[in-house]
């Protein structure tokens, strides 16, 4: 069987993650990793001629970022290539699927859009739960994980030189949930925040602190614990990227109480969605194989798509 | 919008859960209850004259056992209306899909086979994470539940009255993988056996222990506790159904560990199969509007046919 042809467009830690991705899958073939930026890599190629590569890639896999990347590239790429991307403003998300789906449908491509785990395999554990348990009462934490984004509100403070922030959940309130109590949670209850902060030399550690567990929208709302380290042990102890979480659904049939619970534990946040970037690369190539075109998001590609099995060993191998 | 019109055809433990389980879908509704016995049930209506329904339902469940009920009922049950099943003799599965298949898709119905936790859920979240972490190990876990098999098997053994059989995960080896150090694990290593037994008057109960222990098959390869109870300590403690268990795929990305763990914690066995069987009742009758007919499984349906919400609903709210 032909190998599905396989482009980058990004080479940050999502594109590298992709690239150890489908080296993983021996389905398929890296053909290309395009970047605006010039890299060494042996198969780079400038993104201002990626569309010379429509006939030598079958799914190109963007790998930018959700708030200046992919409101651009998704609709401009989704008209030339089958593409799949892990786009995770959620507000945006209506939005974002009309768009990219108004040029991959004309254009007879595939989109898979805002796919990895939450948007993704979360969102797959919330309709699934939801749907068998009608009756019932739904719960996301995440973590414990580094959180981007805080990380980069703590080096936006005054004095703070370099940081790196992990959520974490409760372990109270996750045991409440499982215990099928059915608890109101605050957000206060739900998650805590460690912040792992570098001053910058003369800078006054109390004044930072204030400021960071008083910011609001990162901080205010959480119970926020600083702890000041130097450079070398950030580096030394912080250079990963793990995270996780878990999705549960405490419902109730009859007398009964049932719990659907899903986690993940993740090593490194980027390199676990790439591969689940790659698989649904996979489902985008089938289905357009079929014939189907226009945008998809992970509720409307069926779970088999994803596997290089075959329907009929999946039958025989894994129901 | 007009409601599902269920029929359901086997009224024991699961027909009986598939009735309560539509009472919590406000989009469906219940027309009528099939059995060979007669019932005093306001909805009976004789099993012999099911095929005069075929206008008046628009998907059946099939109750039935998969040791004699659904091999004969699901082939000639698809050829006349869209099914739902929860078929679940591994080994036989690919040889009832051809014969439903065979029954179905010539007819114009949809008949999803194999349906429930395990097979079912359970087969979404092995194919799903063995799709997204190529490299890795799988791990299935029972329990802690009832299992009814084996509580039979105890109840054949002579000098036993009446027996419940729970079946226990270990934990120490779910910890193990967890951890994520892959351990091998022998039959005996991930589960233990619990039976509570009811002697008959007079048995001997050494002689009831060595023969529960050593059978082959059910027992002999378990670690297996024989407590002896009264029937009255058997009918008050013992007569819920509760099960459940755990899916777990433990991978490697680049060099970190990444973990992935589906689980159960049922307190109705029974009920809890009757709801995953009625959100898939939702998701055949939508197929069968769109005009496809044909067996299917799990792995062929988009998990978002299974909520009563819209496309456009669950992007908004569920991604």
């Amino acid at each position: 069987m032909d190998k599905i042809r396989i482009g980058i467009a990004g080479y940050g830690n999502l594109g590298k993650g992709t690239e150890k991705a489908i080296a993983q899958n021996e389905d398929m073939t890296l053909k290309a990793i395009f970047s605006r930026r010039k890299l060494t890599h042996s198969l780079y190629q400038p993104i201002d001629e990626i569309s010379k590569w429509q006939n030598q890639i079958d799914v190109l896999i963007l790998c930018g970022g959700s708030a200046t990347d992919l409101p651009e590239q998704g609709p401009q790429l989704a008209s030339q290539f089958n593409v799949v991307d892990s786009f995770d403003t959620h507000a945006r998300i209506p939005e974002y699927y009309e768009q990219v789906n108004a040029a991959a449908a004309p254009a007879g491509k595939i989109a898979v859009i805002s796919t990895g785990w939450d948007p993704g395999l979360f969102s797959i554990a919330r309709v699934l739960s939801e749907s068998v348990l009608t009756q019932g009462k739904s719960y996301t934490f995440w973590g414990r994980g580094v959180s981007q984004g805080h990380s980069d509100a703590l080096r936006r403070v005054k004095g703070v030189k370099d940081a790196r922030q992990y959520t974490v959940p409760s372990e109270a309130a996750l045991q409440s949930v499982r215990n099928g109590e059915n608890p109101e949670l605050s957000t206060r209850e739900k998650h805590t925040r460690e912040c792992f902060v570098v001053l910058e030399d003369g800078a006054d550690a109390t004044r930072v602190e204030q400021e960071i567990v008083n910011m609001p929208h990162y901080f205010s709302d959480y119970d926020t614990k600083v702890l000041f380290i130097t450079q070398q042990e950030l580096d030394r102890d912080h250079a990963d990227l793990p995270h996780g979480g878990f999705v549960l659904r405490s419902g109730q049939t009859g007398d009964n109480k049932q719990l659907i619970e899903f986690s993940l534990q993740l090593g490194s946040n980027p390199e676990f969605t790439s591969s689940v970037l790659a698989a649904y690369a996979r489902a985008a190539h089938r289905l357009n194989q079929k014939g189907e075109s226009g945008a998809r998001t992970v509720f409307d590609i069926p779970i088999g798509l994803l596997s290089p099995k075959s329907a009929e060993e999946l039958r025989r191998d894994s129901l």
